[in-house]
């Protein structure tokens, strides 16, 4: 479990790594921390990378909390964070309904509210986010109604599940598929793994994909969704990582690394 | 809407309804009422079959009500209806947990609860029903880490929705579809459409699939899960009914009628 783990040339592990990344995007949870602990070793590595001057910006899923307690969690953890390094898929959302002129109907976390707005009473569309315990029967139910009445579904992601301290937790993709599955109608997700979640934060840093690289805990969502758009993808053995993860999505990262710390020397090792 | 409707030859309507069947398979819920209010004639439609003496089975996916709260729901109704002839998928879950000898977690509707009996505090299987309500997040991540730690799921049904006296209700198979989506388990279920279902009421009777016939207001479970044991299937247009519903699954019937009422009669005068 210790070394680093490249891939054999015949395994298909494309896009490879760059010898000198000109961006790193990096996941949050999982990756730098859990929870209110950070992950041993981040903080330090982060000031290494951010050393080296490689631009970064931060890609996050999480759709609990809005981008100010983000930064105010993590500053508390001893990382230097700026808020507008951060790309959200909360905000992502919000951008999808202002480039469409929406009115929607928001089943989200009462704590990200602020930033999208009030729920519109005739709503004509649905934007979905990680509600957490607020994902309850009657919340669904209503939201159910409103798809089978022709509604289109905004997603702010369709992750599986997160690392919290006490264990693995249902994540937001379970209730899109349950609401997808009940009503027939897809959603259209706006985080991670969407192609325009990636690339919106490269094309901020006028980098091109190949040039990049992403660390990431979530084989599926950070990683697969980084390659599919040619961003080599580093999968750290932190937050929800599980070893048969590999295997049971058949995507190969670029890197297999122990933790943040490991990754962050092995970009500045290769430069 | 008004006719009975027979599907044109080219249409691929197998299996082709007999004319003298030997069994009616009956869903309740939909079909012979909504909510507490019976569907109009369908109280004189059912005496009318029963005076024919073709054997009649009741099969329902119905999970937050016990088999005796049925009865006295329908009888109160004025349906003439015996217990016996109810097969339901909360005691299909009970038979399979008996079947296997497992010691299951339950997330049910705790008016079920007595038909299964209690938790167990070591599981080694979750089962589950339609809890409505009792569908927490809480109670859902619960039976989500007990899946993700390799307990297999018994799921009484995966029907998308219902129809309730004020809409269009979320059903079980959405809270199925989200456990199975998070934590890749797929769920075993036991009622509509599963086949033994269907085969279990009418092997009770001593009558061949091709003999009998299914009423139902459900394309997928209902329609699609008999005719897939050759059982053919009659739609009626009440309850969960959508004309849509035909072009989305491509599952022909071999009969569309408005109304329980209709259905009966079809199959009296083929007599």
């Amino acid at each position: 479990m210790s070394s680093t783990l490249a891939c054999a040339p015949e395994a298909a592990c494309q896009p490879s790594l760059t010898d000198k990344p000109r961006a790193v995007l990096i996941d949050l949870a999982g990756v730098l921390h859990v929870g209110d602990q950070a992950i041993p070793g981040a903080v330090a590595a982060l000031e290494r990378l951010r050393a080296s001057g490689i631009p970064i910006r931060f890609l996050t899923n999480t759709t609990r909390s809005p981008r100010a307690a983000l930064v105010s969690l993590l500053q508390g953890l001893g990382f230097v964070i700026a808020a507008e390094e951060i790309q959200t898929a909360v905000r992502a959302a919000a951008q999808r309904v202002h480039q469409l002129g929406l009115k929607p109907h928001y089943l989200v976390h009462p704590d990200v509210q602020d930033e999208l707005g009030p729920s519109h009473a005739q709503p004509d569309a649905v934007v979905l986010g990680d509600a957490g315990p607020y994902f309850t029967f009657d919340a669904l139910n209503q939201v159910f109604r409103l798809l089978m009445a022709g509604l289109p579904l905004i997603a702010m992601a369709r992750n599986r599940y997160f690392q919290e301290p006490e264990g693995l937790t249902i994540d937001l993709g379970a209730f899109v598929a349950a609401l997808e599955y009940a009503s027939g109608v897809e959603a259209d997700v706006v985080g991670k793994p969407a192609p325009a979640f990636f690339l919106g934060a490269l094309a901020e840093l006028a980098v091109a994909p190949h040039e990049a690289v992403l660390i990431g805990d979530d084989l599926r969502d950070d990683i697969g969704g980084a390659q599919a758009v040619q961003i080599p993808g580093i999968l750290v053995r932190t937050g929800k990582f599980r070893p048969a993860d590999e295997q049971q999505t058949g995507i190969r990262p670029a890197l297999i690394v122990d933790d943040f710390a490991a990754a962050v020397d092995h970009l500045l090792r290769r430069r």
